[in-house]
């Protein structure tokens, strides 16, 4: 059983604010509360119509209806269970080789396909603006499809950490260097720009290195890419065996 | 002024069913409207809360209120025209040296993700199983963001044309060779199967070579990639310069 309050708090838990106070957030579906106990993540409390199916050891699960199920959820078509969970502490952390930086990312479907190509792809940690999208985010934390687990997120003071860190700097541009020619330095910060507006001037100061994907088709009426697509192609190039 | 009958048909053309039955698809917002003359489509009537700033000759253009637009328009933010266009006949098709087929795609965001891709790489041909989602879906033709006007679509039984074609058929497959590897065949079709259950068996058996994009993120738990980020990563490496 759900009371009122306990579904009023979870609901809540769209907003960004809501999630700070509480300090908690949701993740959806057995598949990927099972693999919460094997990452960062502290799980408060699940909420399950199938607790049967679900191997989470010392937490407690609550089995509720469908009904108070679909009340809870976030999703359109809400799965089997909900695991409340706690916010992570703002990490301290050091560069690695290879980072995705996020410079004003919006839209939730994007970070939430970034952060599932990072991981593909094995990069572990990822910089974001402060004005990033938060990660927690319900459609965000959907989007990842459980890569969230595997990727360190970071929000930071972007203009600070740039011109500190000593990755090289490597944007997008369309005047850049072709990626088929560009041969990736050791130590790299692959810097992504916000969906309408591209990186800011103050990102742009930083930039040591500017690539371009060819575009193959000839009108010039053809969009460019969406950054997320964008994102894919480039890092299936620069990850070339 | 638009009539309660002209709503309730503009209305109808979300289903496939309506669109066939009228032979009507919508087009919405100036910019890709715009474009529409220099393409194969027919317009049959705009109509336009700004008709201002539409450059569309000999065509009728109907100045109705934002409260009208948001009636017929399929946007959850509805831009400041639509135009209401024929149906392409079912267009004769030959054979191009770069082609996509799709094997069942379902979700309209990748088939807009996947011709807009065609696009960007100058692929002027997507050839369609018969349950491919209709790309005359109001969620294709704006994820497309104006690519339709540019890749020929064409729905077939897969089956009979994957056994007649003369291009070198090749998959996506686990197992398949590494796409750093591959030597892009002279006349190829790149194969895209359905997001949850990939081609179907009576595809595969056409199959010439399997592909695979290599993952080089180390968990077991990373999900496979979407169906439209895979094909931009293949695309990318087969187009290289």
């Amino acid at each position: 059983m759900l009371t009122a309050h306990t579904i009023k708090i979870l609901q809540s838990l769209d907003k960004k604010k809501f999630r700070q106070k509480y300090n908690l957030f949701l993740v959806e579906g057995n598949k990927i509360i099972s693999e919460l106990p094997n990452s960062n993540f502290k799980i408060k409390e699940i909420f399950s119509t199938d607790p049967k199916n679900l191997v989470c050891k010392d937490v407690e699960i609550t089995q509720i209806s469908e009904n108070e199920l679909k009340k809870i959820s976030f999703l359109r078509n809400p799965k089997d269970s909900i695991a409340v969970c706690e916010l992570l502490e703002e990490p301290q952390f050091e560069d690695k080789d290879f980072q995705l930086v996020l410079d004003g990312i919006q839209d939730p479907g994007n970070l939430g396909t970034i952060i599932r190509l990072a991981d593909w792809f094995g990069i572990e940690q990822i910089i974001c603006s402060e004005d990033t999208v938060d990660f927690y985010n319900p459609k965000v934390i959907q989007a990842t499809m459980g890569s969230f687990l595997r990727v360190n997120m970071v929000y930071c003071n972007l203009t600070e950490y740039l011109s500190t860190t000593e990755n090289t700097n490597v944007g997008t541009d369309m005047e850049g260097e072709n990626i088929y020619q560009f041969e990736k330095p050791k130590k790299i910060n692959l810097i992504l720009g916000n969906e309408g507006n591209g990186m800011r001037d103050e990102t742009e100061q930083f930039l040591h290195k500017r690539i371009s994907i060819p575009r193959f088709g000839k009108s010039q009426s053809t969009e460019s890419l969406n950054v997320s697509m964008a994102a894919g192609i480039i890092l299936g190039q620069l990850f070339k065996v």
